[in-house]
């Protein structure tokens, strides 16, 4: 485990103190990232249905997955055995039964049939079956959407997280290293992924990586009008665009990090956006500290960028750091119009004021940890667009 | 896109053919696996509401997602571009909004609200408040459980899938090599993931790899007992059993594929499991051709290898191919007790006939496809346990 025990026990407290205030007696948690975050656990198990029973007077959640991976649960977590039960290999992804009915007779033998139910009810990993078969268990339960109930504790982290984050941040700063370096005329986009990912998992010499919650999004050429595309095994061409937005993972904790590469010189409208995103990306950090809000965050950025017009529709950014496939964002507060979260020391936001669009596409971002003063950026890495004309074609060392 | 348009029309009428078999006239298709399969959409999206809409007297699906990813729409799919229509931002991972809300708004506005809607009730990424979302929004549609519906069109591949999931074999075959290569006494587990995913993305000099939509499972020493633990920085001992079980992928078609290395020499009762495990599987590869059912085969891995007090209580294998994390299994048939699904031509499985416990633990598998008379496996690779007794100590090339 990472911490010790008494960091989970703040944690178990501060959730517990969030479900008194919701009126919420058990907690149901299926998130990966929630649970690994109150018990310690950590496997590529959820895939099948999982979760913790949290119940308000108990000291310890009960840990309930499939039967094989009840020793990943032995191994990673601080739960006493007992508390790890599990479900036969029959409930698994099977037509007939589900493992929520399972669930439900768990929570009746317990006594817990009975009463205020949390249920993640919108994050991953919580089907719409999962919420059906349980009510139809649980007739006497009073259910409760207890929806990022979890993620609002996690969004401020302990100094403990935020060293682990900074580990991400020196994976993420060689990784994107390694991608800058292999970005050329004349290289594949798969052979690029291919050496941010081996920088990504290999980690440095002192400490392994951890897989970030989403692969490298690699987009290029004409796919930069869109951000969430990932790469192919074209060759890149003079005058494309290539976004690279990665991340550096340390056990689970991530420090993502974008920035953009031109193969050969950039037009003079490219280079232009480029200067404003960037312009309004420092003015924003500058602007950072406890106490603004999410939304004052974004109206510095609008207007440091519109009277060039330069216009972003989608949110500037987004809190982040524990997670699981298929996001690392936390889903709690976004940098944009209307969020009125207070920024607070320790919160760790990604900041990417990216444009992308049929015409000219930038991307540049910075994973920020808010101080007491201000905010610090896990990865120092110059902001700037990279142009990369090189003529000599580098052909990386073929594998097959 | 990776076929022509004829195939993937021939794809959504099958899928139109079960519509109607099950009574439902409108399918909202959200798992990223089936938007795949029917259009080509290919993007890390999904962890954004996102859906096709399939209507029954309809040609096209409805593309509905984020404003940011319409363009990925456009690159990706067949689609005409007035069937993509994208929501605001102002939905994406809102406390005050749900994309589902915009759905139902353009499903009243097309005259579709009235209708029998299939949703994939138990699918990923369909969340239990979408479909709360989606009934509040729809009062007057009756919803059907689609669950696996277009699952079960995918479950048999045509020639050209099939060849995919060839080139794909032939990745798992390289990134399995790479790790073998890589497992030795004092290497640390990080560095061996970082070579498999080097070589699953770097693909080969013919063709790119794609992400597989689970990372490597390398579990080694006591974590072994459980499949689904990945690695950790701790270098290798003597004596320690490592597990890998990895894929290659080839747009979004994968061959999984398993072996377990032992860092020098393995007792006699580890190379006593993996014999009867191999013989097992070997049974089973021999028995396997059309017209046999999924519980069929597992009664001839149980026949074989109970007499040498061998028992395996979790499924021995499962259909696989086209997928997006977090499961490159495809839901639908399972090789097990009960499973009476009955095997035909290009279907294709994973048989992972592998065992976990806290003494010892082998895993070995084939990627097979379901030929006119039998299978075939998708990946050469001889079958055994592999001892790596090198005494030397071998330091990778350390990154940071």
């Amino acid at each position: 485990m990472n911490f010790e025990l008494i960091e989970y026990m703040e944690r178990l407290k501060k959730t517990k103190e969030r479900m008194e205030y919701r009126g919420i007696e058990v907690l149901l948690v299926t998130d990966p990232a929630n649970m690994n975050y109150l018990t310690g656990y950590d496997g590529w198990s959820f895939y099948v249905d999982q979760l913790l029973i949290v119940i308000d007077d108990e000291e310890q959640p009960i840990w309930i997955g499939r039967t094989a991976d009840a020793n990943g649960a032995k191994v990673t977590t601080w739960l006493y055995h007992e508390n790890i039960i599990s479900y036969p290999d029959k409930y698994v992804q099977s037509q007939t039964r589900h493992p929520m009915e399972f669930v439900a007779e768990i929570l009746t033998q317990i006594g817990q049939d009975k009463r205020a139910i949390g249920v993640e009810m919108d994050n991953y990993y919580f089907s719409a079956k999962c919420y059906q078969t349980l009510c139809n268990g649980l007739p006497n339960a009073h259910f409760h959407d207890a929806t990022l109930l979890v993620n609002w504790v996690r969004i401020i982290k302990s100094n403990l997280e935020i060293a682990l984050m900074k580990k991400a941040g020196k994976i993420a700063h060689n990784a994107m290293l390694e991608g800058i370096d292999a970005v050329n005329e004349g290289v594949r986009g798969c052979d690029v992924a291919a050496r941010i990912s081996y920088a990504q998992l290999k980690g440095t010499s002192q400490y392994g990586g951890d897989y970030p919650a989403i692969v490298p999004l690699l987009p290029s050429g004409e796919r930069t009008s869109t951000p969430h595309l990932t790469w192919t095994d074209t060759p890149y061409k003079k005058g494309e665009t290539v976004i690279l937005e990665i991340a550096g993972c340390y056990q689970r904790y991530h420090a993502p990090l974008a920035r953009t590469v031109h193969v050969g010189q950039p037009t003079i409208s490219m280079k232009n956006l480029s200067e404003v995103v960037i312009e309004g990306l420092n003015t924003c950090i500058e602007f950072i500290k406890p106490g603004v809000t999410c939304e004052e965050i974004e109206e510095v950025w609008r207007n440091t960028v519109e009277k060039y017009g330069v216009f972003k529709e989608s949110r500037l950014g987004y809190s982040m750091g524990l997670n699981y496939p298929p996001d690392w964002g936390e889903h709690t507060a976004s940098i944009r119009k209307g969020d009125k979260t207070v920024i607070l020391p320790n919160m760790t936001f990604h900041l990417i004021p990216a444009i992308w669009s049929e015409g000219d596409s930038f991307e540049i971002s910075e994973s920020l940890r808010i101080t007491s003063t201000g905010c610090e950026p896990l990865v120092t890495l110059p902001r700037e667009l990279v142009v990369k004309d090189d003529s000599t074609f580098k052909n990386l060392d073929p594998v097959g």
